[in-house]
């Protein structure tokens, strides 16, 4: 789903405004080259703001690079990783027991000292345990779920999901919030979109700066669309999602403009991780011609559609090869609110103010990783993978499969291959699609690898994991009993705790 | 190369001016995707003008293309291809004893009728012995060479290219017409950029209407690009030539405004067929997500990039999904000089112009062929393979891929396979790429096949193939002596005739 940052003052400065589409890919979008076109409200809003060319998640998958977003630092090392298996990715399921630290400084939280209303709509993924709350991480206000919208459960193996307004839950999902997976058909979106727009209002109406996080949950699988949009793309139910998000984005853009804001709010729209081709077609959007997908560490799975958008500001119908990362959103927001990152941290995210601004190009690395181990580095136009791995022969034996249609020999491995003394070297300009690996004795290799042990042996010396928040499971800790679910008579019988290592596959 | 097209009368007409980039993909240009985004010339023409996103070729290789292009019809109907083995790719290669034939009505023989001006700048590839000169085949001008710029060769088992200038060589490639391949330096774009800058002021100048071919050679492998682009692109040697092309395209659109034209001319860019992905990354192009390039009946191999532009009569930002064919260039080039297609014959393309001025959506189908065998067939979003095949095990085995990174079980095979019975179906919307072939016991397969047999049994029923051209090859055929020779110098020993079978591997 879709996530979204905002950030305002009355006069003379801003709102902030992300937009982050659950496993939208590059590939989704008109103005990114799908083949049929359907998304003419975020076309148009690039053609007015800055399209982001090189633009990355900081991991292929939603918690860890939703919580990369809202810290300005990697996974590793805000906790959002695991140690239970090596290079495995990992998320917050409902038997999650960690969530993000206390000790991690979100951005609503640093907003708020510069007297930002902060919300966020849709999906938090950052744990659903009390002091996980968004509320008690910055947040002013909620309006949506702890986590992804699977289901529907029987409430006995499996709680179904919980949908907060605020402290406290207001139903659940595939009960109170109908999904009909048969159909595809729910308004979701919908009720986001709205809960958008009357906080802008309210927001402008009484002149108090904002920060909106949008982060809804399509376009995750099970796939959804309200009735207005089913049957109306080319791509089947996948491209109805695809399509009423845009329609809900150009809203919200001409909502800014109706109010008369637009000039103060900085708008960027990106996603959390490449579309998983594992759901595609039906399921699962497009990453263009990059490599693989959602779960892996080849651009599909980490390059994203990104475009800012702040009429007056950002020259109109501007493209940047600057590369970023959502981790900038972190900095960038608190440079828009005249605000310093925090100071006792290693902070990963830039200011992109000065490539958005004055199209200037800053010299930084782009890390891949899954779980803690660093998989691949991009520097410059060079990407030089140090593993690689799809999933496991196990896995794909099941039908399981990352990279469908794409295999590429010695590349998208079902074993995890270690290139740490010879990386597999790509160079992303004329070989986007990480097809053709550069020869281990060209003079070319020989440069580019110099330059790129030096950045990766600093990267290495410097980092200091933090603790790893998602390496214990427990049933007992999951969605039986949020908040707020006596009034509703939703509250459900927790089991006994027995905490065990997750497991995680790939 | 290129090949362009343009029409025109004084006032109240047009020019007609289409740009085919051999071998340019449809993940080439900005508008369509390229993760580079360094088209911005083209990308301009597209937003002042309407994108075609299926928009295809009348064949996966270059000299039926071409044929189909100036003669509006199948290259199974006008000779171009081969009977010599099943479902081959056959071209004009030096030693190809056939070409268009007299029967053939050529789009310049018929604009002639209505007052036009003819010229074609680039790569002919109709035939090079003398009674297939474009001259003789309504062209009234001629700037460029009969074949693809290969090289260089030794005159002696090999005669390097000649270049023309109407009736007479001036010169030949790598002799008289220089193309680095070391450091890939060439400035023949530039000189076919002059020539069609030069035509199209001689035209407005002396008030007479005019069609320009312009088919320039790049970017065919050996891929080159004059001085002040080499280095200039992020994609390498291939993308330089692309910036160049693109360059040019700019410069003729901002030449047609610049003299007061534009509102009276036509312009159209496509190209002659995918990307050659057995020559990328540094000697080819991309076709975005679609599958496999040139050489085959995949989308990559046949769907093409399209724009057409007519400032003051084609909306601004307009993006057509009618199913196009370079064969609809004849037709609706007519059309725009209000001449009827010949009606003694069976026309294959169809005039655009109610999709391109009224947004209608015409009902059509697109067949892909390899030599005489109908492959596949498109009808709406759903397309049928009846035969698959990339290519020969023996081939592949040798390293020649014309899917590289892309294999889809089934489908990028390696025999020919006959799916007569039961056809492969695919629906383009959810699945361009070709990946996910519909469950043969699917309702939605039995309601499409029942569409598409009756659209494939009437096409054959009513298919009446030409006589093949390129079946026989013989050495002495070869530019030994092209008019004109004698003036230079430059006439070359002709070998004994010995006309065989062309072999055509794939």
């Amino acid at each position: 789903g879709p996530e979204a940052l905002l950030l305002w003052k009355s006069k003379s400065t801003f709102t902030s405004f992300g937009v982050f589409l659950l496993q939208m890919g590059w590939g989704d979008l008109g103005a990114f080259g799908e083949p049929s076109k359907e998304t003419p409200n975020l076309d148009q809003m690039a053609s007015e703001g800055m399209l982001f060319l090189d633009f990355y998640t900081a991991n292929p998958l939603c918690s860890p690079s939703r919580a990369a977003l809202l810290t300005g630092r990697l996974p590793v090392r805000n906790g959002f990783y695991t140690t239970n298996a090596h290079a495995r990715n990992a998320y917050t399921p409902q038997d999650i027991v960690g969530g993000i630290p206390d000790y991690e400084l979100l951005l609503p939280e640093l907003l708020k000292k510069a007297g930002y209303t902060n919300k966020i709509i849709g999906k938090w993924h950052l744990g659903h345990r009390p002091q996980f709350h968004p509320l008690k991480h910055g947040f002013d206000e909620w309006f949506g779920s702890p986590n992804c919208h699977f289901g529907p459960f029987d409430n006995r193996a499996l709680p179904n999901i919980p949908v907060y307004k605020d402290w406290e839950m207001i139903g659940r999902y595939y009960e109170d919030f109908k999904i009909d997976l048969k159909t595809g058909e729910a308004n979701l979106t919908q009720i986001y979109l709205q809960e958008a727009l009357d906080f802008i209002s309210k927001q402008q109406a009484s002149q108090q700066p904002f920060f909106l996080y949008w982060a809804i949950d399509a376009t995750h699988a099970p796939v959804y669309a309200s009735k207005h949009f089913l049957g109306t793309s080319q791509r089947g139910l996948y491209g109805d999602a695809v399509r009423e998000i845009d329609d809900s984005i150009g809203k919200i853009l001409k909502h800014l403009q109706k109010l008369g804001i637009s000039e103060d709010t900085f708008v960027f729209f990106t996603s959390d991780n490449g579309a998983a081709l594992i759901s595609a077609p039906k399921q699962g959007g497009s990453n263009g011609r990059f490599l693989c997908g959602k779960q892996t560490t080849f651009e599909g799975g980490m390059r994203e559609p990104a475009i800012a958008w702040w009429p007056g500001h950002i020259p109109a119908g501007g493209v940047s090869h600057q590369l970023g990362n959502v981790m900038d959103l972190f900095t960038t927001s608190l440079s828009l609110a005249g605000l310093q990152p925090p100071s006792d941290r290693q902070i990963d995210g830039i200011d992109l103010l000065p490539a958005i601004l004055q199209g200037k190009l800053i010299d930084r690395p782009i890390f891949y990783y899954r779980g803690n181990e660093m998989m691949a580095v991009r520097v410059g136009l060079y990407k030089a993978h140090y593993w690689t791995w799809s999933n496991s022969w196990e896995e794909y034996g099941k039908g399981i499969d990352f990279c469908p249609g794409q295999n590429v020999s010695g590349v998208t491995t079902h074993t995890q291959e270690e290139h740490t003394n010879l990386p597999l070297l790509f160079h992303l300009g004329r070989d986007p699609g990480e097809k053709y690996p550069l020869s281990f004795v060209s003079d070319e290799y020989q440069r580019a690898m110099e330059q790129i042990s030096a950045v990766v042996q600093q990267h290495k010396a410097t980092m200091v994991p933090g603790e790893p928040q998602l390496n214990v499971c427990d049933k007992a800790v999951m969605n039986w009993s949020p908040p707020g679910c006596e009034k509703l008579g939703k509250c459900l019988k927790q089991p006994e705790s027995d905490p065990k290592k997750c497991f995680w596959p790939h």
